[in-house]
């Protein structure tokens, strides 16, 4: 037992159930089996325990033959790839990063369900995800949850690392909780808020008005009976670098800073804006950017995830205070994070996704909400899943949580981005969606390097124009006027007219570029 | 002026502000002018001036000159339908109901465009819905507010009648208010609850965690200086009788009270279930049957809007408490309600309704929502609004407010509809939702009289197997199972398999209805 596992582990009972060879819980484990792992956005999930069951199935040809029904908070990190690729998972939710696991679920080796990020936890605690035809046992809903922690409290309450997730539901619902004591990263003790899942007609509301309020639970408590097993964890978090911002995500900045400075200018929103919420990718990198330069202060951050570029717009005094569920952080820029505890952690807190996706709190706050979809339509429904309609990306994540209850739903994305043939080859706005995720009730602003379409108060007939004129690639504007056109013509014999659509032929962008390697097509015939 | 009517004015000073002869007012009224009528689903929605304004432009052949921006929280009365055959609505939000309206919108005449009935109020405060490059004076959003009451208080505030809807965001952000006072209904006075609109960063929790929690305010604050004129109203809502509960839907409400008792047996529901919210039409009536039938008690409604049926709950006891933002009451249902005033008034009360359909709340309270949909697909997507994808109905009102967040989010339908040559030419369930206003992660079970699809936990796969088996008509079962098996043969070739669609003829059932009277396809190539 290491002197600083033992230094971590603040309720002694524990060191008791102190695991030194992980490989010892491996019979634990059967075939169908319900897990959840901690873990968010690729940080904060468990390492050892995983790694050493796709050993053993590595070792021994378990591949397709032990195989788990698995619930993380949103992606996990590497590990869950090679469970993938050995095959080692049934069933999946609610969202997922990594080649291997959406080759599973695309070659239709592995379910998947995608919910939205703020019910998965909840509807997992009701029972929805168990059997249906058994007594509910609200507390062996779960049969193990993997836990990664950096420190155990004197009450024996869980400190998480850089995510909370879905962590607080998994351990109140679950028979078995093993925890992974993450000694390669310092503790994160008083980074979280743990707020604990409640039950209608039991709950109550959440108090929070300002990003920067607290419950005061630093901890996530657990039934100590519930904890099988402590394991010893060395292996950090693995984030890639962030994506440099291009001159087309500069470009989209550009526009939406300028329809920031018109909204305050005409009094629709304050000068410090309103708490802002963010995706992961180089847009969101480049928005981040150009605020700064923008010259925004006092800016906030209600969020799911916040990534290095965050440092900077609290190291530049933009930013006051900024709260998500998940901190993920290039190993660059956990170094600087911990460098500066002091500071960053007064201006920080992690809470539960349940929270920090919440619509009662996302619209009481007014959220200004930017997120990248696949895709999205002439009148305003964007797909943010499945590419093509049928091949699942990553999810739909928190994407619907956000823009169904912020004050501004906007999306943003290139124009068009290239195939092997044509550097244009695929336009991001199209008739039809080929997937709805987020409807044309939902958003308000979208955006490409084009320009900025403001649909509020907009008619769908009025958005059409408004979206192909502002945000179209000028290689598809003719053709989805044409569209519009084309489709106005036939809905007029049936009288139609309020979202006309040409639905015999309004997918058939997708044939055509499955075929030719490009969505131009030549007529809507 | 009527001694009923200087009766229910108990703010003295608005008597001199009684307009005996509404015609006085029509030439405050200018083409464009931007309008907000109270009402909700047809009851309580301003009718002398609306009819006078009408007379006006019938008179003097204005058909298409004297033209507004209207904004109702949902449906009004015959007025609005009278405006629409006159052509004289430029644009319309939220959520409207009657043939005229519908022609307009469909002929495109009139620009129309549905929000979420949580929202719609919310963003016209915002600005949203105002010009967008002019400064923003909150308080003249709107040109005039014209509200029904049925009583004014000591302090001037304004006494709804059977509605709340939009009003207080109406009144909180409109230059001048005409009140229409109603002498013909009693006065509601105690039955409503108001919530006035606060906008981030100032908004607050609602802090109700049972269906019968108040806020204490009975009126409607207002600016008296605001006030420009009070007409008197004799003019009485009609109602249409309730639609009888026919064969089918009592088989849909047989399987949803079994699907209940179930959830009850598993633990999954307490055995008073949770607080219901449930649309309008048959089927709605059948469920409330269904539910007395079935021996339910100490039921919750927390709702939009409120009909006949729920009186008999009350009547044997079933149910304790019911909140809605609307009492859509037929003739005989309101006098049956006058006659036990003090009973049904001590359990029942009428909100804003950004209240009754805010998402905190009905999260919160763990809703059991069940509405009814145009269509809905095999991977569970449901259409509220446009048949045939471009056709608009009545608009999404409050489904996706109650569906999204709701516990269980429930959607029924007769499995398939009549066309004039086929008695099952339409199917309810259809390969691809031919406009999306339901998403898949919002959607836990489909009922037709066929069956009831439990969705929750499944992937889309297993969700297509699910619907069609369990929802769709005998006549098109073979014939969307063919579908399945055509979508997953041509994914498979693409290592599409998440959620597999035959993009190139998902829609051919639109096209075979318009040309064949059915949607019965011969092939899917």
């Amino acid at each position: 037992m290491s002197s600083i596992l033992k230094q971590r582990i603040r309720y002694k009972p524990y060191l008791s159930k102190i695991c030194n060879n992980p490989k010892d819980l491996i019979p634990l484990f059967k075939n169908e089996d319900r897990l959840g792992w901690s873990g968010f956005t690729g940080v904060g999930s468990p390492k050892v325990v995983p790694d050493v069951l796709a050993q053993h199935v590595e070792d021994n040809n378990l591949q397709g033959k032990l195989r788990f029904n698995l619930f993380v908070g949103a992606s996990a990190g590497a590990e869950e790839s090679r469970w993938a690729t050995n095959n080692m998972i049934i069933k999946r939710a609610p969202h997922q990063v990594g080649k291997p696991i959406a080759a599973r679920i695309n070659s239709g080796d592995m379910q998947f369900f995608d919910k939205h990020l703020s019910m998965f936890p909840q509807d997992l605690t009701y029972g929805f995800y168990s059997p249906k035809d058994k007594i509910l046992n609200p507390r062996e809903i779960l049969d193990y949850t993997i836990i990664e922690a950096t420190a155990i409290k004197e009450d024996g309450s869980i400190v998480p690392g850089p995510s909370v997730g879905g962590s607080p539901e998994f351990i109140s619902c679950s028979k078995n909780v093993i925890v992974e004591l993450n000694t390669a990263i310092p503790s994160f003790e008083g980074l979280h808020d743990i707020d604990m899942p409640e039950l209608p007609p039991y709950k109550k509301p959440y108090l929070y008005t300002q990003v920067d309020q607290k419950s005061g639970l630093t901890g996530i408590p657990v039934d100590p009976n519930k904890v099988i097993a402590i394991v010893e964890s060395k292996i950090k978090d693995k984030v890639p670098p962030n994506t440099p911002s291009d001159e087309k995500s500069k470009k989209i900045a550009g526009h939406l800073v300028d329809f920031f400075k018109n909204e305050i200018k005409y009094g629709r929103l304050p000068e410090n804006l309103h708490p802002l919420q963010s995706g992961i990718g180089n847009i969101a990198n480049a928005v981040i950017e150009g605020l700064v330069d923008g010259d925004f202060k006092h800016l906030n951050v209600w969020t799911e995830v916040l990534q290095d570029s965050f440092l900077e717009l609290f190291e530049n005094g933009s930013l006051d205070y900024a709260t998500s569920t998940s901190i993920r952080l290039t190993e660059k820029g956990f170094e600087k994070f911990f460098n500066n505890w002091d500071d960053f952690s007064q201006k920080l807190c992690l809470r539960s996704q349940v929270v920090s996706n919440n619509p009662e709190i996302i619209r009481r706050l007014g959220l200004i909400a930017m997120n990248t979809p696949v895709e999205f339509d002439i009148y305003g429904h964007a797909n943010s899943t499945n590419v093509a309609g049928s091949k699942m990306l990553h999810g739909i994540g928190g994407s619907a949580d956000f823009l169904r209850n912020a004050k501004l739903s906007i999306m943003h994305a290139p124009s068009a981005r290239p195939t092997k043939t044509d550097p244009t080859g695929i336009s991001t706005v199209v008739p039809f969606a080929s997937h709805v995720d987020q409807t044309e009730h939902d958003l308000d602003i979208l955006v490409t390097e084009q320009g900025l379409a403001d649909l509020r108060g907009l008619s769908p007939r009025e958005r059409s124009r408004e979206i192909i004129n502002q945000c179209s690639h000028p290689d598809y504007k003719d053709m989805l006027l044409d569209y519009v056109a084309k489709a106005e013509f036939e809905c007029n014999k049936t009288k139609s007219m309020h979202e006309p659509h040409y639905l015999k032929n309004c997918f058939k962008v997708y044939e055509n570029l499955r075929e030719k390697g490009t969505m131009k097509v030549d007529s809507w015939d």
